[in-house]
């Protein structure tokens, strides 16, 4: 796969029933509608990996499923990417009956099987996701968090990107945490300076708590930017309803049956989008922003899609729509060659695909 | 040096003016007083290498004073050990003048000429103070925090440790921070990583806003026991008045023109640190700890000696006393051989001296 150097958005819900016709009636309609919007936006595609989804019972992954989605995306132009590949939350419940060494064969073969699969069609992976706590997490027993215990964060990391790349040499790896204080720009240090190769550094900004704001965000950035990689923003969350209380820790404890949108909330929710793509798109080293749920709903029953619960567009979406396809993307246009056969125009930097008479050529 | 395996205590100040002669009258009884009670608890002893005070004026270097120091306290059976030699706090100013190459080049240079200067007497040094904030510490500028944000920590800390090693081949050299979040597990397991040879783990406790308590002592220790390597608990503080409010980030900031010690406040002192030396004594990795503040109104003007402004033992000297020299040293003791002309002790894990008849052997 060549660099993406155009400015990628993308989704992590996969309309998965409907691009597998498991859907009727009006249920078929509201994805339909919903990945409408979806596909007028962005053109990536965040897939689910999570292993304890992907194979519940060992032996029995889920592949064929994911695959046909990926295809289907991968036909509408979308860059597919994977999400995660080691993870200690949603990793499989049947690890815990194994040794630890037996976990990490388990863990790598997974990737193997996996990477095997999908070799032709996912571009990108979050390798290992939320390496920081991964070792000290404590809310439950799980099998990642013993090995990673074990081995320690920056082996796991060269375990599975080593076994990723083996597999897949042309994907574009990624590690991604959503832990932003020096504890992950000291991580991402380590793994360099024990030269595991990694592609890209994933942030993710789950903001329930309220917007990040400019400041915040390029503070972060300056803590990546000396690494000279790509970064990707890989899970962008800004709600448009009443803030999750500050002194929530783990985002997974705010609990609650109703969290609505509102008017007033989604007005702030449209400027705040606009000024965080803005700032992210103005940064040299970011490559991709991935929003996380289209619509509400979605992670934690929260306002956080850029849809309404019936999949109706909020005006972030609208004011998003404006600044991708009308500012960043050059709308089709008509050029004329001078008298040597060329043309130049401006644009931002990216992919461009350029047709002359009949003939087509990148 | 062979491995330090007996458990030091220490205490940073190093009354320097008593020991180069520069005090008489109540001054020098009082200094005599305080020496003498340091003397009868610990021995290890912290020598003060701040770069701003040892190097006032470039090329100037205050070395004669601090090894009269350090060679009395080696003649009273002392380990000694110098802190530090490059931290980005009390640096020298006249870092500031120069380029970032110049800076690393002064700080190498300086760490070569002191090593060579105390090569046979300091056992010890804290070679980097405080990595995880160095790069992004922005109380003020210094050429430390420069240096730090251009090469990486892990770099740095690289640089550092080489030269020092290359120049004292026998000293053992310590990572030392006050970090204890993941940042600093993380930056040392990238350096190990690395190829960086670090000898011990420092750990500072300044617990001015309340005793840290067992259980986060030991989750402390935790989080670096995996590394098999020594670890010193290297600037303790336990303090016997009010303590300090818990809003306050850098303990700095707390400025008080009084701040007493109390009687319940020594009672308590002296439970807590009985209770923190044993916690810490009885883990198999720590292998020494160091007192930061023998008498009050040191560091902050804090209540966090074991002795008071008068230099009066408190409680918690009292019972630190008969723990370190009643439980855990053995009194001289006399043994007789069985007829094999052997005999057997319990003692903790340490280094014992033997007499026979008039022959020493350790």
């Amino acid at each position: 796969m060549d660099r993406v150097t155009t400015f990628n958005c993308g989704d992590t819900e996969s309309t998965i029933p409907l691009i597998n016709g498991e859907l009727s009636g009006q249920e078929k309609e509201q994805a339909e509608l919903r990945n409408e919007h979806f596909l007028s936006l962005f053109n990536q595609v965040t897939l689910p990996f999570y292993w304890a989804r992907f194979e519940p019972q060992r032996g029995h992954p889920n592949t064929q499923r994911i695959l046909n989605v990926a295809r289907w995306y991968k036909e509408q132009d979308c860059i597919i990417k994977g999400h995660p590949l080691c993870w200690h939350t949603l990793t499989a419940d049947w690890l815990l009956e194994m040794s630890n060494q037996e976990i990490l064969k388990a863990q790598l073969e997974r990737i193997r099987r996996d990477m095997t699969a999908f070799r032709d069609v996912v571009d990108q992976w979050d390798v290992v996701n939320e390496a920081v706590i991964m070792p000290v997490f404590d809310k439950y027993d799980n099998g990642i968090t013993r090995i990673c215990k074990e081995v320690g964060r920056i082996e796991l990391i060269r375990h599975m990107f080593e076994t990723t790349r083996e597999t897949a040499p042309n994907a574009f790896l990624v590690l991604n945490d959503f832990d932003v204080s020096s504890a992950y720009d000291i991580l991402v240090e380590g793994c360099l300076a024990a030269g595991i190769k990694i592609d890209g550094i994933g942030i993710q900004s789950h903001m329930h708590q309220g917007y990040w704001g400019q400041e915040k965000t390029l503070s972060v950035l300056e803590h990546f930017e000396r690494f000279n990689l790509p970064i990707y923003f890989t899970e962008t969350t800004i709600i448009s309803g009443h803030l999750m209380p500050p002194e929530i820790v783990d985002l997974n404890d705010y609990q609650v049956a109703d969290w609505p949108t509102t008017p007033e909330g989604e007005e702030r929710q449209a400027q705040e989008v606009v000024t965080h793509y803005k700032t992210l798109f103005s940064h040299p080293y970011v490559e991709g922003i991935t929003w996380w749920d289209l619509s509400d709903g979605g992670w934690l029953n929260a306002p956080a899609g850029l849809l309404r619960q019936d999949h109706s567009r909020k005006p972030a979406y609208n004011e998003l729509l404006k600044l991708v396809k009308g500012e960043w993307w050059l709308p089709p246009t008509k050029f004329i060659t001078d008298t040597n056969g060329q043309f130049t125009f401006i644009g931002f930097l990216g992919e461009y695909e350029v047709s002359i008479s009949n003939q087509k050529t990148i």
